[in-house]
């Protein structure tokens, strides 16, 4: 029977069966490989962590999702979701000088998250697997430095996958240049929308996103045509209201019900205001929530503004086939996306609140590290491909992370010395004609209680990307079936030619 | 700066850098190929489980070392400190026939304990590493094959180590066989009392260590030169009254006060009796503790009970000096050992309660299956080889689990190419007249703001078995100097000659 990919426990607790498991230490060996390229070193942080730590840092209360632990002494003990804090203590603790830097230290290791909802499998789980990676630098130049390094290395990782993937601006920072990026692969199970242009190479998520505004739009409309929605702050204090122009979809004589807030304003841009609204309550219950004491605020679109300044927002959700902001044709799409990276210039975040000071050249005060935290989903990654590649028929690997890249079959045809020899000609590494050649990870399944039907049933399921079949071409000819579904190949080869053929298609996998 | 080997973070709670990481993986990788020598299967368990399969399994109220978590629904979600509750559901959900049998799987993954008292580092702490192997076969015949099997590839393991070791019965089970064993390092930072015969084999823990007890005594003495320790049963209900013989070096005229319970009982014994009592209450407080309705329960040693029974028991201490029961001539001496494995038959107790049932050939009703469970502390063995191999220079790591079994430093009159070349030539296998040989796991330490004394100390400390230095015999003749401190070797070599020298040096270690 063969082992399940991943088991159930309980709702957003995963168990990696065999399979499973060397799938995962598949893709943590290739992310070594690309970590090792940028100079990294690697070690392991404990899953637990403290309150101490965290509210040093400012991100205990403002996080809903930490998971906490009771234990005898009421320790405050959590379990970690990232590890920005106590690498930045430890770091602290062992560097005194710009001499000592830079310092790039990365793990791959579970992390916990306390999700109100748990779903889709892998994809949003409690317990998951996550590469972290924290650089340490003594200014901003060398920082950038780093961050662009980073994002050559994550660019070769991603390649290597082979699974199509979208680099998105996720934040403008406020030292010029854009300091941190999201790796998305495209898919329709994904919950975040990644814009892009139809013309030049602009793409950003939903929080960055800009849209060219009309600027004679923004002239001809007036106040009169503008819709308002009402809404409250999110501490309950303020009563906040919302003026767009009215969209060419809605005649002027229909009011608006509050859904349509999430059709047609950008609450990112709303946020990016400085107002946070509670989206959660409809305008209907407003009267009765807020206090008497209540402030009015008024937040304005550029195009209804009674203002006229320059730099006011564009508050109106971006739609498909707005103007792209970054060039002259191009219109906007949106996708649904998996995010499975990220890459975040932090600066001083977290040096400057935990005392990760460095003496530095020029200068007779001590300066905060400058650090990075760049992070990619393990466990996320294993998720987004088995719903991308799988077919009717199962599970389909990329080479570089299938649990073994060929299966062998034994028909009755075949005796057990028989399909020993068809494994060997692919996993070692003989002399042959073509020299040593490249060797192929493979797995025997020469099960005598299963049919071979039944087993390529399996092998399909599975999702080895190469199917390596004894059937009636090895009783008649000694020569083997080689299948690969992704590729809609089936071919038939004798042994000498094998493990050219099957190096061959793996390279296309 | 050298990376620590383990950094700190809280009472019980390590992370491990670089180097220790290393280690860690090293050890890691050596358990995989004696796991694999038995057949056995990886795979990686959440290390969450639930409260309800440890209350079906009966192990929940009896552990007051579970961590549990607060999560935002109150699930009772816990930290698992083993998996057999997670390992037996799977394999119930998978497994329906003998035929399906035997299956044997392991992990090695983070294990949390809520330690009363965390203490000696990695020795006992909240949360650590461990190897556990399960094991399922269909019969008690093959699961004693398996146990014996896994028995064998523990002593392979532990020979591996080159660390000196004590396998003890741990436990005399019921089916006839010794079924449980516990693995030892002796040191005396241990915690567990191993004893061992002077002449036969004989190695027990002190739970089941047996003494020969001299049947002249037990006709001679009579009740009169009895000792009788009043103690209170854990549940408060029973005073519980032990007589044992006074021993010699306690005058009749002397009363006995509560701490010679410790000195003169054998705890273990009287435990065996079925009686559980409270050894935290003096016998002076007992009265105000003892309920009205309380009963009065008398346990006897043999020499000095009024029945004469052939099997009643012997519950004086075993003292170093005592005779062996497994020869004639023996004596029993006892140390301080630091447990570091475990092998475990556990028959139906957790295939039972979870329902973990399989057809068997000739029988209609289902069966449980028969299971084992086998740990080995991989933390414990990293923190009890740093404490067994050090010195006052610095750790001492058997080559095995080395972070790196050699370091090349270089000198004030090595350029970097000749570090270089000197690295490679240990760890590339590079054709000589020995052929291809072994490589060495080598780093090279260039770095050129140290001078060579404080990379030295550095090196020493940290503690790789072999030190290759280019030093003042490479200026003048292209020889470097290889030092072994374990081993006390400093010896000049050419450069043709490094690789093999090292190579030899390794093997001892």
């Amino acid at each position: 029977m063969p082992l399940p990919k991943s088991g159930y426990s309980t709702s957003g607790i995963f168990h990696l069966l065999p399979l499973g498991l060397r799938i995962q230490d598949k893709l943590s060996l290739l992310i070594d490989k690309h970590m090792s390229s940028l100079g990294a070193s690697k070690l392991s942080l404990s899953s637990i962590t403290t309150e101490v730590l965290w509210r040093q840092s400012g991100r205990y209360s403002a996080n809903s999702e930490l998971l906490r632990l009771k234990d005898r002494k009421e320790s405050g003990l959590l379990l970690a979701p990232t590890h920005e804090e106590e690498i930045t203590a430890i770091v602290a603790g062992m560097v005194k000088s710009y001499r000592d830097l830079p310092i790039r230290l990365y793990q791959t290791g579970r992390k916990y998250r306390d999700e109100r909802r748990p779903r889709q499998g892998l994809l949003r789980a409690k317990e998951f697997m996550m590469k972290d990676l924290y650089t340490f630098d003594h200014n901003q130049e060398t920082a950038l430095e780093t961050y662009q390094a980073v994002r050559s290395a994550y660019k070769n990782l991603f390649d290597n996958l082979k699974i199509p993937y979208l680099v998105a601006d996720a934040d403008s920072g406020n030292m010029g240049g854009k300091l941190s990026h999201e790796y998305h692969f495209v898919s329709p199970k994904g919950e975040d929308n990644v814009w892009s242009c139809s013309s030049c190479d602009y793409i950003a998520n939903e929080e960055l996103v800009e849209k060219r505004s009309s600027s004679t739009t923004a002239k001809s409309s007036s106040t009169s045509s503008s819709l308002v929605f009402k809404a409250i702050s999110l501490d309950r204090t303020t009563a906040v209201h919302i003026h767009i122009p009215r969209p060419p979809s809605m005649p002027p004589s229909m009011p608006p019900t509050w859904s349509d807030v999430h059709s047609f304003v950008n609450l990112h841009a709303i946020k990016n205001t400085g107002v946070d609204i509670d989206t959660g309550i409809e305008s209907s219950t407003l009267a009765s929530l807020l206090p008497k004491t209540a402030t009015e605020v008024h937040v304005y679109d550029r195009a209804v503004s009674p203002n006229t300044e320059p730099s006011l927002p564009d508050l109106t959700r971006i739609q498909p086939g707005d103007r792209c902001a970054r060039c002259e044709s191009g219109k906007l799409g949106v996708q649904k996306a998996i995010e499975v990276g990220h890459t975040f210039h932090l600066g001083t975040r977290y040096s400057e609140p935990l005392g990760a000071l460095i003496a530095v050249p020029d200068s007779t005060s001590k300066q905060p590290i400058q650090m990075g935290c760049h992070g990619i989903g393990v466990s996320r990654i294993i998720g987004a491909i088995a719903s991308l590649l799988s077919d009717s028929r199962g599970l389909n690997w990329p080479r570089c992370i299938a649990p073994f890249e060929a299966i062998v079959l034994t028909g009755p045809a075949a005796s057990d010395t028989d399909g020993q020899e068809v494994y060997d000609t692919l996993c070692r590494g003989q002399s042959t004609n073509e020299g040593e050649g490249e060797v192929v990870d493979t797995i025997l399944d020469d099960r005598a209680d299963k049919s071979l039907g039944w087993k390529l049933r399996d092998a399909d399921l599975i999702g080895y990307p190469v199917i390596v079949v004894l059937g009636r071409a090895w009783k008649e000819k000694r020569e083997v079936e080689v299948q690969c579904r992704r590729l809609g190949v089936t071919s038939t080869v004798a042994l000498g030619g094998l493990r050219e053929c099957v190096v061959r298609l793996l390279e296309k996998l």
